[in-house]
């Protein structure tokens, strides 16, 4: 019955249409493809990523490197979104210490809680980085791991960012959304490396960066299994488990992943170890760090700023072959237009 | 050009030629498709895990389930590979006792290495889990991650079983690779969540079953950053750090995988707590144990086993719904014919 079909005209048409649906999707695949970073300004940064690319994926290069092996790893926290005024997961704990305030009437007396509910930033800060882990425990532990998830989802999904018209989860970078899908184009695997909460940013990895939540890895409370109400939990204890941050980032890329990377990208000194990590292996390999020069668009901050402190490793670029990304010149665009 | 070459006959039969030829590969999909799973004989197993597939990627069923989120998870030791007389890992460091007793000339007079060196395994049984833990700490500890993989990859490419004619690393279940296989042509993602160590597995996951290096949850011992002769490296320590068993599966399971899954595999009461959490999630899951009864092809041992004990999970199963796949009478061939 097919074949015969096949013979009439009206069956020849059909494939010939067929045939030219596909060439003309063809076309605008290259059309689209075009400039795969159209939010990159060309320059030495644009330059050395598109150059990286072609030649760990082109078969015929000595830098060559099998898909299995294309390990891409990005810093979150001003890598990906945007970490300035502070960290988004410490105003996460700072704002559930207010909503959980009537459960807790002894934060009246204690501080750093006291100081937080009273509004007096300046002691909170004068408690360092003691006062805020004694704050990240009490809000980030002591329920069972559903309870946080829909806790930092539903935070995350409704929170606006004080400065741009935008939620913080949408405080995200466009340039990197581009990289990221060229990278997985070019058959790369993308993971999140950050130090923070490996749990906080699960809930919009996906959503955001295209990056699935087991191949987020961060820093972790410890975990129990529990059978509560016959029904076993995941119950988050209060005690730190691992801290995915400067040493911490190479060991957590190993447990995590078991590759080495081939291409790392951060925004701080907190990033040097797995920059150099990934740079310290065979082959071609690239380590980049965003620098934050774009006071209008985004923020300026580098040597003296208490996020994101990106002091030793400009010092250090040049000489390592480090690729420092300034968002004012090397970016055309900071956020998506859709939010 | 080209269309016009298309309108002549030759290239209407040339049309119609590779149209013959999709046809042919379609039928031969068709055919290899007919039973992906033949190596498991007809029975309650084998229809439970079709059902259950089948149920959660219709899209149609009250039971379906997205891409993102069917996660399948395996124990490895007897569940994926042979784990009888002895874990493979076990084995792997009593042999580089042997191997590294000339750099130890204390191990002489050390238990349990002195009895090891000296062939009797008596003594180093009756050291119990103690002894065989200060067994893998000296053995698996005090390397770089390199170092390590490469005596753990050399280890499992030569290495033969005692019983089959296969190396360890080739004692794999043919009716797991096939479900494993028709898990992700279902767009499932598969992992293993083993007790064993996870950078001992690492070597072979790819190969032995299609599951990268990152897709592997395991026990760890800590490691450091340092810098080796100016080159940083990960270093082993001889402490532990994560211990993947029992009620520490589900634990490793939140931290690598971040979801709770819809399938989980194992083969001993050690997977109870992860095939618990599996079946506790909301929706259709499927948990299920390989029960070993089949002296003549593979080994029969179950509720006074030294390995893989399975006895309380035995117990609870029909309460549980979970699947018990006997392995003489489920599977039809045990070993893959390619070694």
């Amino acid at each position: 019955m097919k074949s015969t079909q096949l013979r009439t005209k009206s069956g020849f048409k059909y494939l010939l249409n067929g045939f030219f649906a596909i060439f003309a999707v063809c076309i605008c695949s290259v059309a689209n493809a075009a400039d795969p970073l159209a939010s990159w300004n060309e320059g030495p940064a644009k330059k050395a990523i598109l150059e990286f690319i072609a030649a760990v994926t082109d078969e015929k290069s000595k830098d060559y490197v099998e898909p299995a092996e294309r390990i891409a790893v990005f810093d979150h926290d001003g890598t990906l979104w945007v970490e300035y005024p502070m960290y988004t997961q410490i105003l996460f704990g700072f704002e559930r210490v207010k909503k959980l305030a009537p459960q807790h009437p002894e934060w009246k007396t204690t501080q750093p809680f006291k100081a937080l509910l009273e509004g007096d930033m300046k002691t909170v800060g004068a408690s360092g980085m003691k006062g805020v882990m004694e704050i990240l425990m009490a809000t980030h532990t002591g329920m069972t791991a559903e309870e946080f998830e829909l806790e930092a989802s539903n935070w995350l999904a409704t929170t606006q960012h004080p400065r741009f018209d935008r939620l913080y989860s949408e405080s995200i970078y466009q340039p990197q959304l581009e990289l990221l899908a060229y990278l997985r184009a070019n058959e790369f695997k993308t993971f999140i490396v950050s130090g923070g909460g490996i749990q906080f940013m699960r809930p919009i990895s996906e959503k955001n960066y295209g990056i699935p939540p087991e191949n987020v890895v961060g820093s972790s409370v410890v975990s129990e299994f529990q059978i509560r109400d016959g029904k076993p939990v995941l119950v988050r204890m209060p005690k730190i488990d691992f801290n995915n941050d400067k040493a911490g980032k190479p060991v957590g890329i190993y447990e995590h992943i078991g590759h080495r990377p081939i291409l790392a990208f951060g925004n701080s000194d907190s990033d040097m170890q797995m920059i150099e990590y990934t740079k310290a292996g065979e082959g071609r390999r690239l380590g980049l760090f965003v620098h934050h020069t774009d006071a209008e668009r985004e923020y300026a901050y580098d040597r003296k700023s208490h996020v994101g402190t990106l002091d030793k490793a400009l010092d250090q670029a040049d000489a390592n072959g480090w690729i420092i990304v300034s968002m004012k010149d090397d970016w055309a665009q900071i956020f998506p237009d859709q939010k």
